[in-house]
């Protein structure tokens, strides 16, 4: 059995590279493992050499105490791999295949899966519909920001892409089609933007930038992306999008000097319960901010998609009504402008392959927009510090150094 | 010109017959009517006989005193009627056609109009997209609980019937094409009741009745409708909905004894923000407890079709928040589930005449769903006391006494 | 090894019962069966002891010796059945899951699959996207008109039943969930029927009454059913359809009767390449008579769902464009009125749950509708030679008499 | 009263500018107006000074005498202008107002317009659903292609521009937006192009290249243009398309040396019925070639797009199937692959509105695609003489010499 190393969660804003055991095909027990998962068999499984994974806002819920992942976890839900070793049960997959992997887990057998909600599957795990790798809560499949990792239902999970060199070349474009762009990009087509639309995205980290990039890859006219730091709207402005610095006042008022009309089309949630005032008092937490302000940035008839993660319970929340999930919402205000809302994790299989396809012929430079920066492994403890300060930038950690770039 | 006679507000808990100019092709001054809507001149309208008119749910919020709604405002937006004047510029609607006034009042040449969304036209409310007659902040288009009302942009908005007799011997369940009909049935719609749903829907007024009959109409296998009130339940239970009195606990345990399990796909909020408690404090007013009650009781990747009104501002709310419209809402446990909500006024013309065909063929017997109960024009006031205190009826105003049962 | 029986092909216009081998986890060599997939072994299958297996239409065009179908195939694909044993790859269904079989084998594991396109698997079918049992140049599945079926990647193909004895006394209904009723709803479906809708199907056997019950499920206003067969026109009738009798004029004049109108909002094309024409010549065979009629009778606007068959190559053709299966049709008349055409096999799985709802609650009888008539595996040759003469009735194999009526 | 001049379709192979009069509010009588449309009253109407309005290679099909039009017909469906008077009935659209307009004439008061579908409004033209200007069967509202023009019911028809000087500068664009781009865009888009699709396209005169840079602005990662025009090839390369020489045999085979694999997810068919063949014998009139390559190289699962037009009458076709419209389609082909289809007029309001912001917002550069070339009205024979000799331009009629290239 070979060795593993991984990136593992040890406590509040600390993360250490540990070693691990390899990877089997089975669920074997760790922290964080759902009783109900422990020991569970996986035929249909591979283990993934892995060549890129990549530094998640949603890691960083866990790395910053938000939630209740365990002591030991190991980390990463955005893995792209090489495929060293297949189950009995894999039969379409084959040894060497280059696969990106959906963060989200699934079965391929269940009713959500067969209707393509791949983000809510039944069977994987015991506590409620929908899982990832390396999060809390999820049943306890391990993380892959680590050497080596198992993949379940691997003919139903993996996305191989065609050719293996174009693979490599493209390879920090394509890590980005685990998560971070399928996530942007349902974000912005659950918001119905579309040709010539108007948009304005809340949030400037690598989701809200995957949902820029992906907004006009669904051709809208003017795309706009709010944030209170500048350093992300300066990348966003780097391809053509407009900003707003939310520190500087109500977004309302800003989108109304570049559009010549308060309203967007169109707006994306690309932040979540970790939200932050706007103004003056912009550097509080102030969870309900962001959905009652697209409420009154969307115009009359628009829909607002939410990628950015709410919680049911939130104990370092600024408040009790934060702590328990509950968020004041003035929904009368969308109510009477008929929006619709749609939330979730993104079923990312609905979107993979078509934005590989965008990559492999050139139609979209994800990597450059969300600002992909190769790490080595040993280097994954500063990049989450390092992101979770605020740089405009998307750590890609390269544990076998594929990229030459992570010395 | 003939005399006109007309429902009016007279304060919180009064409603009178009084007298009332005939409508011209013009919107004349008069309590409610926005300045900029003062002597707009509708070469595009029509005078209606009202032939049926009834007393909607939303009337009452104004009744009650739960809103701004300015003394003398002529009530009514639930009208069917025939047409004795057209003005000039009407080309294809005539004198004699007997045709159902669709609620939301749109001129059929703005951008949201074309795009089919009636409830939000830009044209016709200074104040917002969206309006309708007889109702506060809506512009101030008259109310059609009289004997004459004035219908602007009446080739656009008319819906007439194929034929005059046939239309009078269905009048009662036509008579809901205006509104409650359409609007349960978007309700339904948007939740994604499709064929074989298992379905949810919160109030049965005449609202939720009608998306439970819209359910049963879009194949739903299993419609459960849950309220307080156990007359209005009785009414649910006549037509093959199962029930749920949410006075006796909590609807998610009521729903596990009928379906085997405490989840619907699909769910229907037709209470608004007027919403009572459930379980032993149900009388009084919790504006949330609705929503954050679907979220629960809906499937992971279902859908929440919200027909039921929230407000901005309600000065008559239970607290704080409720009044600035505010509601607390545990979006958390929506986002967990992928769950999508769509807000907002029905634009009946997306749905009306799929209706009424519905009701010509006999598919569907919406006037007994919803306890059809005709009256004179001076019962009114008497039927909005009856309604106002929870009968299962929906009281239809026949001013002319065309059906013979207005005596 | 247990024994089993099955109906075979023996050449035009003959079907015997024959001794075939109990079947095995593996696709074993036989009549019609691919080269590349002899031998393919399925430890993601099962056995099924065959409760109900249905003859269908398109069984039809191989007995009449309208394809290249070889002797000794083993004929059925629509199957309902208990599960006797699980391969090693099952995981989730189980040994005594009373199930319906979709018609259309899938992977589950393909792109067409993730998209729900399981008609067109990619990968179980050498020589083209699709497959079903028994059927000619679909790749060799055994047929499941026996005693005991093999089903692959059963976890995905599967759709088992709540309840074992509610599924029993259901069964002839539920029978019809793996092919013609599906296949009648995905025709009504994508000719967009809905609320309200006017409908003419051509083609009164199973298939196009099933899409006239899936029409009146959809919530059509008027469902319309056209043929040459007046037993068939009358079993249209006895669930609330109105008729078209096809030998007696164009059925344009004969819907303008009934409609006022002589256009319908959708059409259904359940007959396929075999059709005959209308009026005194209709006798004869007239392979695009039912496609150029549809569009003469569809409204502008409307789409036309084409579930009847159309092959690419038909040595029986009436002339030489038959044989190739090239039709002369009038497509300018359809572009004029700007109509749309789907066409293929039904995605079973994309229907078949919910369906099952609303036959589990009663929503819909499609045994009566369609004929469901009980018979032993040994009186199949008999079956087949009545419903080719064109009865009304769809007849239902019972191959161990669990219905009690397959004496 | 002004003078008008304009142009005239004067026989096979001739057009001319003639003497006209100034248009009224009123459809009056002339070459090809139907009788009950003569004296038509269009107080809904404005006239319009024409600032550019182009060529279509549908105008050829009656200029090549292939149709039934009257000489004398005023020519011209594809109109930019600016409003020099309003009728009594227009409210919202103002003189000075620079507008696209439709080609395809609506009401906004019929069933249809109601749900968008504008090329088939029910009442423009007596003869059937869906009209144009100047146009054979149309109705007879007269042509564009002139000094002057009347819109009727320009408050629904009329898409003005924001800006002025704004919208004369990008002219050229804007004009595309009366027919071509949005025929193109629903080409692209009813073949379901999306992020990441291939997509082969049959024709690269300007509806080809507009389904082009349409695919591109929907996501497709490769966009394929076939033809046996060189300079158009020339033209589909110089925006990054691959290309395909029908000339030079199969498409399917030229289609796998450019993707791997012989089909594309999506095609369009921008030729119609005129079409010729491939290969060799290329220069032959075929009509059924392109549909019948179409579904070849259109993978299982896909959709075809089919802005071409197809007649259901065609004095000057090939042999006497070709004069009936009658097609000798392979729909089996087809059907094997559960191909869909969608024919018709595209309904230019459904689109223009949002490439209009596309092309505003410097998304799209839809006029240097097609080749615009401006050209006076004096010089339309001439421009009607080069486009039909194969040249890969759109002429632009500049009547007034607005954009000073008309000298």
């Amino acid at each position: 059995m070979a060795n593993n190393r991984g990136v593992t969660y040890q406590g509040p804003g600390k993360v250490e590279v540990t070693d691990l055991d390899y990877p089997g095909l089975v669920l074997r027990d760790g922290p964080g493992v759902h009783p109900d998962n422990v020991g569970r068999e996986c035929p249909h499984g591979v283990v993934l050499k892995v060549l890129t994974t990549n530094i998640c806002g949603s890691d960083q819920h866990m790395v910053r105490g938000r939630t209740t992942a365990p002591e030991g976890l190991v980390l990463g839900h955005e893995i792209l791999g090489e495929v060293v070793e297949t189950g009995p049960g894999v039969e379409f997959i084959k040894v060497g295949d280059v696969c990106s992997v959906p963060f989200n887990i699934s079965c391929g057998r269940c009713r959500n899966c067969k209707e393509g909600k791949t983000g809510i599957c039944l069977n994987v795990n015991p506590d409620r519909p929908g899982s990832a790798y390396g999060y809390v809560d999820m049943g306890g499949w391990q993380g892959g920001q680590a050497e080596y990792v198992m993949v379940p239902y691997a003919d139903w999970n993996l996305l191989p892409f065609p050719d293996r060199d174009q693979a490599l070349e493209k390879i920090l474009d394509l890590t980005m089609l685990s998560d971070i762009f399928p996530t942007g990009y349902h974000g912005a087509y659950t918001a119905g933007v579309t040709t010539g639309s108007t948009v304005y995205i809340a949030g400037a980290g690598p989701v809200g930038l995957a949902a820029a990039v992906s907004a006009q890859l669904l051709g809208a006219a003017v795309v706009i992306v709010g944030d209170l730091n500048e350093e992300r709207l300066a990348r966003a402005r780097s391809f053509g999008c407009e900003t707003v610095d939310v520190s500087k006042g109500d977004p309302k008022d800003q989108i109304a000097q570049i559009l010549g009309v308060p309203e967007v089309d169109a707006a994306v949630d690309a932040v979540g319960f970790e939200a932050r005032g706007h103004g003056a008092g912009a550097a509080k937490e102030a969870p309900a901010t962001v959905l009652n302000s697209l409420m009154e940035v969307t115009a009359a008839g628009g829909s607002i998609g939410i990628p950015g993660l709410y919680v049911t319970g939130d104990p370092g929340g600024i408040d009790e009504a934060a702590k328990v999930g509950a968020l004041s919402l003035s929904l009368g205000t969308g109510w009477a402008k008929s929006i619709s809302f749609t939330t979730g994790q993104c079923p990312v299989m609905r979107y993979n392959r078509q934005l590989m396809m965008a990559i492999l012929h050139d139609r979209v430079q994800i990597a450059d927009a969300v600002g992909a920066t190769v790490i080595s492994l040993d280097e994954a403890p500063t990049g989450y510090a390092e992101f979770d300060s605020g740089v405009a930038k998307k750590y890609v950690i390269d544990p076998h150094n594929v990229t030459g770039k992570a010395a």
